[in-house]
């Protein structure tokens, strides 16, 4: 932590503040400059970051060394997580395709649209049984019914299956369905969820929020690892920005950023990332290009009667057909898919 | 609802678009333009906004003429709500000030706070129980002690009292302690706490989320209203941008859309709003002038000693000078503080 | 200079650091942390701030410690800077309106509308010759038929005149008419046009760059201070959010902020910063209730055939009006208007 | 031109309206609806457009159906623009690698890392001679020094040379030297050079503004195509958010975004688009599998001592090792580079 003084600051100012830094156990060590004083602090820097060093007198701003998290950082385990479901590794050389449906509208619906996704070699399958609305008059997703329809759709392929949970309170009915746990992205900050899935032993699939910085998506994954869980995917669906062609701005650089300060998986969803379904193969083919793990897709059978999102959903012929590019460009960057 | 066409749409792309429309009960009206032609549909617009139109061959984009919320819109109701909380009025002509530590951390800490807001004038009390923190290793409040402390001095000093809830599991913990139960910002968009909130009978304060549209604002307080509470107050709390000498961008903007958009009250929070103690008193001066109903200002007797939100918080003697400048502002706007 | 080392730093890469550090006559400082060790540079900072010292092996972060910006700052002035042109003061108690049209379109038209504006005791008449349009096809000014109108109707009603340039060859003949040169928000960071003026004897008026930080916005009015011109004037004109419902998102903290970093006079145009006639009042309000030394509105004498920037516009009769509440709040505020 | 009603319009506000409309030569449509009514509007949109519709009493709002720009669109030319400079096509099936220096430093300098990105099969050489720089104290460029040592390295090595004009009085001595003439992204607004290179015969490297929707950046592209220079290139360089861990977000999907609405090549500069040396070979991957038709990559032989932008340039092994990574991604889209 370094502390930098205003250019008025008093001797009596210096000495209350390094008077602080040692009553916390720490070790003040004064530097004046041409300009400016600084003190620099050694020792364990997160108990001052919670210090509200700001209003003492005589300084002007606060500078952290450290990053915020610990166990999501490179530093602390350097080798990629490599997360086993079932069989199907994420986190490895192998890039993994998540697809399906935004809503679980039927046990038809999802078996026709989970057969294409097969077909296209991908194993895993995604499908909402809680849907997070924007107006509370839109369709809130089938609940329970929705997850035994995954459920059986997912056995019967011998598919592993993706969901998200919206409320803490639904977790023991999520673990009891679901492979993956979903945590969208307007839930990235629902600190008690991520505790909650924290305790939990099933892997999770953490969305950043839409306006949350790269740090603070990594502090929400650290939550979840604080708590015992380890197997956390992280996926980046695009931030909110001015531009308004899109329906959100794809932030490709935050898959090579993650990528070094992290070791988990980085999985993107090129479908939210655009909001239309005819950007998304571009921003997948970018994707696995800039080094993704693994993609989540929209797929519907028939978009035009989708219950939700049909705007951004592939039919599966194009997904099928996207699929065959991406297996070029994984392998032109060193990957399988 | 108007759909422009592609310019190269074809007539069978027309009379597919046109049937969709009318199978849902509604009149479609072409009409064609120099360069493109465009449908205007006449009926019910939330039957078609729900429909993925932007799939359908032949259709440029889809343009709503309504705005998606109903009951918190000053078409719904043209006069001011105005929320009496034990004779508290808020959304009147008088300016309410909220005010109180970001988290309470002690019966004495709270009291003596409490003293010195209502030495200024002031009669509602905010402090949190249960904090949301960005770190999973920062200090999480204080739980139902923290209520219980809250409600203690609130009755000693006869005050309203505010605080945040987290967790729908806690809405009957809140319920029994609180007048007013606030939603936080990163959970402005947890619908399943706008759903149960909705079923209140308390007051409830909203907080914008950091990259909310004003129109997701109004739509995250829709769900509130459309489960039969009217007493909702909507906060303007700062919004994330590219700037970062401040921590949030307050939106004084925001104040008047609203106001003009809804009847529902606008409280300002110029602590977020600005992160830093010193940018306080302008903001807050400034939200008034604009037309805000009301104010919420972090303030805590020691700062330096603040479990979080030191940076942000006054100390007491600032915030009862601030208050007799906003009295004058206000006055100067034709409202009373 | 805090330079942040790697956690796996080798003692060459350091020895190369500090080499390059004594090699441009600075000191560096070797700190050995818990976690990380941290080279402080003692010297002049503006030596190696422009050194690509990220490149360097070993190196995580640079942080430098200083404001870019010199001249612009508190630290080189400490006192207010107070503009006389024909004495009209900027910058001191009184707070300074400037009003008129965004476009002259003819001496009919400016001279009622100064007529007007002058009627609301504002002395300063704005109107531009040269637009900036982001359209090709749309009106450009009457350029120097527009200046010459200008200087007229300020030299009949004894109004101080300020209009835009946009091409530094327009110097001399915009010089010729005007008292005060305009710097638009496009043009924020055209640095050959900064420098030029920089050179001018004339008051400049420098608009915030619609994504400038205010670092940024600090070091371009440094480009024209380090030329030689001290009378600068900067004008917060609202900044590009992901809000929509408004033309731009009028960042009210910026002038705190400001006059808190500089001895410049603030200016704040509230037509821009909200783009919408029926918004302007109250931004207006807010904005001196916040700080600022002035006030930038357009104001048109039939909006509905203005030829750019209507929508924004009020009405001389609504100007009038505002001017009124204005002056409580500036007298609210400790401030004559 | 849809023109959506208040809902307590009047008739007489219609009448207004629509005597309006017809004086300008076009046809109004009035609709009625169920709760609102709609004017649509026949005839030359771009008439309307320029008109501040949005203060006639009784409107509420204004929603334009056609893009403004006519000659930057698909629509006016369908098959996509492929520019050709000397033999080198741009925009065609073939990728282009344009790479080179920030600033051009000394014919040593320019000369090496030219050899060395030829080497790669590179043969666009870009260097700045005119160089905006944020701080007046930072080095500015060689001017025509520059320019000179730029045109005899492009002539001794047989490279197409591109390089940036900062004003409008510069455009004869860059159209001298410079087979290409860039215009950064501060003025991409600045529609005086707009508009001069616009009577150039040379092709234009147009860089988008940090803040610039996409609409914004086509409507500046139209400003040169408008006077008569269809030779333009739009470079993606990153756009402005929330997010510091990157210098800017790479909006990846707007390379497709203009594929769609626009003939002309696309470009994008990763090296700008990060900020950061060790994230540009993932942004050139990935611009590459999203349908770029070039990169604008800063090279340089030694960053550590590089005049400017040094953080972000690589050195010539790592550009000659990404350009095989760049190679097989381009076949695997369908390209060749």
């Amino acid at each position: 932590m370094i502390i930098v003084l205003k250019s008025d600051v008093t001797q009596n100012q210096i000495d209350h503040i390094t008077e602080k830094i040692k009553s916390l156990g720490l070790t003040p060590m004064i530097s004046k400059g041409v300009e400016k004083s600084i003190i620099g602090v050694i020792g364990e820097e997160d108990i001052l970051r919670s210090q509200p060093l700001e209003v003492f007198p005589g300084i002007e701003k606060v500078i952290p060394i450290l990053a915020p998290y610990k166990l999501v950082s490179r530093e602390f385990k350097s080798e990629d997580t490599v997360i086993d479901i079932k069989g199907v590794c994420i986190g490895g050389k192998k890039v993994v395709n998540i697809a399906g449906p935004c809503a679980v509208e039927s046990y038809e619906q999802l078996k026709s649209i989970a057969e294409a996704i097969k077909k296209a070699g991908s194993v895993v399958l995604r499908g909402g049984a809680f849907k997070p609305r924007t107006s509370p008059y839109s369709f809130q997703g089938l609940g329970e019914e929705g997850l035994k329809i995954l459920r059986r759709v997912g056995d019967e392929l011998n598919m592993v299956i993706v969901t998200e949970i919206m409320d803490a309170r639904d977790l023991v009915l999520i673990e009891k369905y679901a492979d993956i746990i979903q945590i969208g992205a307007r839930n990235m900050q629902n600190f008690t969820l991520l505790r909650e899935v924290g305790l939990s032993k099933k892997p999770v699939l953490l969305k950043r929020g839409i306006s949350a910085t790269i740090k603070e998506f990594l502090m929400a994954a650290e939550y979840i690892l604080s708590g015992g869980n380890f197997q956390v995917m992280l996926c980046e669906r695009g931030i909110r920005t001015f531009e308004t062609e899109t329906r959100f701005t794809l932030d490709i650089n935050a898959i090579s950023v993650i990528k070094q300060k992290s070791h988990l998986p980085v999985i993107v969803d090129p479908s939210h990332g655009t909001g239309k379904w005819n950007l998304v193969a571009a921003a997948a083919r970018a994707s696995i290009a800039a080094g993704a793990d693994g993609l989540m897709i929209e797929v519907h059978n028939s978009p035009e009667d989708a219950s939700s999102d049909g705007e951004q959903s592939l039919v599966p012929e194009k997904y099928i057909e996207l699929v065959q590019t991406l297996r070029s460009v994984a392998k032109a960057v060193g990957r399988d898919l």
